[in-house]
């Protein structure tokens, strides 16, 4: 059995154990202020080309989340995220709970349009009752998208501009940022996501580390005692270090995009043997997830060796089901799956 | 120009600041404590049928709302509403504020059906990943809804069941309760909200408060401690017993119930002379508010002498005005509105 | 039985119900945007020499602290209060319920000084591992206190340079504003208020009103989408003209300090009885409250005819009690009460 | 230079890190629902004698705190704690942030008693306007606390009484707890913990794991729903087995209790040397960490080969340092330290 239901199954890319092994009996400092998570940070910091910005390492995507949105809204504002946002459906209410609603926009792929964001400002700050109502004060994307899709350079620049016109932060959650911008049909690239939006994370935890998250702040009023709010939060890692060292792994040399950019071309070569075969994709991704819309038939024969996960049904009764590949994910696999799919 | 814009343009019954003027300067306990609080609950109960239920009074809508729910569920959960209910749209995330999800499902005249309400949560049971979700943990509905719309009681009965399936609290908002059991479409009573709902509310400040709206509350764990959670949410009023007094006074010959009525009537008329010029109504209301579907003429040619609020437009262009009667609601208003539509 | 056992046992001045029935049936915007509260707003500024100030009207004094604190705070600082602050010990964690810490000041008579204030800021910035802690983030005071003292303005400037020092707002909770600022020992204006702190509230609900706290902000920052904040915490009156209308009514021809004024004279003739008699006070207060320290007899005897609050006990077993003269109070009530005492 | 400052200043066991070697490609389900994680509790259950438990993993001590404190209590209560507790002093007001006082005790050494626990309960209890203030709802202690203090089972056992007493439920931060239970001190054992608590947790991060807690909860009503509340704090790790193989390393032959009684046993060593030189200590610890009061000569000599932590100073000037050691504190190192002390 070939696994590709998820990116998050094994441990880490072994260099990062053989780091951790080698560094083990070290005595550092804790919480970050270590020279492992400097050294990470400036690399960070250059591969972004934000030598002005601050980098925070955090264990987990949700914990992100919840402390970068909470430190940037006031009370009476929500964030604007796509419906189908990890905010807004898979983190069992982790904004909520620091008191702010997200204010959904209805998503079909995952992304949400610089027309839409604009409307549902208009709308607010029309409304003769607005201050009945949340008011819209910063916007969340995934990039990708929990589907695989991606934003162009112009539709982020576009949905920038609006986040300008009604002075509202921009945060990326990037948990697999890696395997976004280097897609085949990604023009963006770290230095563009550090320019174009005030905060955006490199994840870590589905890109091969064994877990951790780096947080990039552009904007000044962001990064002020964020240390307070992450610690707050549960999430300033006492041995910090981890993070920091993980991170200078898979950044030193590149590690980090080259992984993403073979799990990108394992699954292109994957929705290419989809479509060969005449088999639609549900969701136009680039990425590394792959939605193919299977029949019954085609889905059990591909079950009988290869593991994906089920994620609905289309109205005429498609099967959608997801195969991820991963830094981990090997050749042979690939091999396999295509041949089968060929064979179907 | 006669105002229709609104419920609750004036101040109150004049018998309540009666009340107030007579009993000003009497000395009692504070907080709610008092005689005029006490005899106010006993009457509220009576109405209900009710003896077993506790009765508590506050100050506005919102507070009574987010109140209520912070004191049902747990961190995890989060309540169902309507997507136009008053707390997902109206109240500036005063529930989110208490780190609780609004859980929203479509409506568009208000009302949700019991079959939505199982379809809801039995795709968070059925989700393999549930604990990734907010917890579905109560249900709020708003009766009458904000657009004038009736539950009738075996749709109440029907979402009761469901509640009942999945131990979810059934809470119900009654800022305009008056106008909607005293419909004459409504087969409920205060004693069948009493009976099917774990807790309610009985609106006083659009129904000819100064302020003020009873919760009624039946389940015993919610009871529990409940007064520590209104000071919480800094709603106990120092002087509680000007609830007691209004409460009372409106209570004590039905007074809250035959202004209702009477509110309800005009809204009839003025209803019936819309439908008798062939101007159909956007939401089906039998209660205080009604909705017409104007041409741009009809609007401005009624707007020379009658207030109403603007509600928005409907796809083919018509203007959907809303027009409120009240407690204080004059019959020459009424007539003059109906002759002018008359003469439309 | 003459009452002085607190500030809010009767209803409101009677002028304030003329002029609700007088106004009655007037049709008004609700929340805060009619003439009456426009008219309150103005008196309000020039009475503090404030014309650049903002002023909103609350209920009630639990939510207004719990309202201007959470819109001061960013979320990883807190709020320091003496210790027996109302905020720290009377609203059921109105504050935390915010998601931000009391820092409590060890206090006796109910004030805090400059200099415990700098320590513990000084302690703070000084401890490596600040981030771990909560950030002192504003100044929360009670004038007069919750015991009747009183700051002067020396004390209140030096307490102000402190807030510079370290970038704290300052905000006063003046549930008792009147009878501070009408002492014969206060050095204070609403003027000083005004320009000293950069919000505080002028008290209703015990100076004569049926309910209603005046709040004034100073700073920009937390003028601020501030209705929306109200809002949010459930404090939005929907006919806020009853606000308006009774701050109108108070401040027109100055009733609201003629009646503190009263006030605080009839408490400083009943302290002077107990002195007379070589009754200590517990606390050296000036203005409406007064705290004898009493023999088991002493408390006996005048229980008999005049209700007071039990307060507790000093080491040497002598019953401290409070005895309150508010707007309400009777020459006849004073007079009898300080007889009773020289009799004693 | 020696460095004994802090217990976390290094990796892991080297046995954890070679578990996480061997396991490192094998492919296991996300989120703790793996088979290490499973065997990881079953250890911790047969540790505890306590096979109806329920045990979950967390990342870190001040997400462990807040996550259990906020699924405990209802909205208007607090946690009752030390006034040094770590919860009241070092996680930002993380417990705050989730809606709850923490309630403090004060304390000299890290301990609170029965007696004090009882009084505060009573004078709630006892106080007539209670529900204005904030409900104790639970007790938090620490095991051993921030001092290296430790319960007997004797005053435990009288805290529960209280606990029962007050229907409070009762939770040990046990952040250094192998350094508690296996000092020479302790009459406490994990069962009796698991025994007596309603809740509490064996440390990993400062007991030889990368990281990690673990979480031993006994009452059902905790227990309900608990991964949610994880979720919601943002405390689930993706890959949680990193979690399970650590615990269960540290367990399957007593690794964890080997390497607390050696790290006590070693700090015991350095406590004698300081006692038969003369240097009090400031508190009373038998666990690993130790507080011996130098003059400024003492303090300046060790200094020059040994690291430790400033922790303040005694009226008297002594200067109070801290020496912690770890399960990575090598017998040279204590041995030097010690013939240091032995040469002051």
């Amino acid at each position: 059995m070939f696994r590709f239901e998820c990116d998050y199954t094994e441990g880490a890319h072994p260099r990062i154990l053989e780091e951790l092994v080698r560094t083990n009996l070290e005595q550092t400092a804790g919480y970050g202020e270590d020279a492992y998570c400097q050294r990470a940070r400036e690399l960070i910091k250059e591969k972004c080309n934000a030598p002005e910005s601050d980098v925070y390492f955090l264990v987990g995507g949700t914990q992100t989340n919840a402390t970068v949105i909470s430190a940037v809204l006031r009370p009476h504002q929500g964030v604007v995220s796509a419906s189908t946002g990890h905010i807004n459906v898979h983190e069992t209410g982790a904004v909520e709970a620091t008191g702010h609603k997200v204010l959904p926009i209805p998503s079909a792929d995952g992304k949400i349009t610089a027309q839409q964001l604009d409307k549902l400002c208009r709308d607010h700050w029309e409304d003769p009752t607005y201050n009945h109502m949340v008011q819209p004060g910063m916007v969340y994307l995934s990039h990708p998208t929990e589907n695989g899709t991606l934003y162009s350079k112009q539709e982020l620049a576009g949905i920038r501009k609006i986040c300008d016109k009604y002075d509202m932060p921009l945060f990326v959650d990037g948990a697999r940022m890696g395997y976004g911008i280097m897609s085949e049909k990604s023009d963006l690239t770290l230095a563009d996501m550090a320019e174009i939006c005030d905060a955006f994370y490199i994840g870590g935890t589905k890109q091969g580390l064994l877990f951790g998250e780096a947080l990039v702040i552009s904007r000044e009023s962001i990064k002020k005692d964020f240390n307070y709010i992450i610690k707050r939060h549960g999430g300033l890692l006492a041995k910090g270090r981890l993070l920091g060292i993980q991170f200078k792994t898979m950044l030193e040399d590149d590690l980090y995009f080259t992984l993403a950019k073979q799990a990108d071309e394992y699954a292109m070569q994957i929705r290419r043997a989809f479509e060969r075969k005449g088999i639609g994709m549900f969701y136009d991704s680039y990425t590394n997830q792959q939605f193919p819309v299977l029949t019954r038939e085609q889905h059990e024969k591909l079950n009988e060796s290869f593991a994906s996960s089920y994620w609905g049904q289309t109205e005429n009764g498609g099967i959608i089901v997801r195969f991820c590949t991963s830094w981990a994910t090997e050749r042979v696999a690939v091999e396999a799956l295509v041949k089968a799919i060929d064979e179907l």
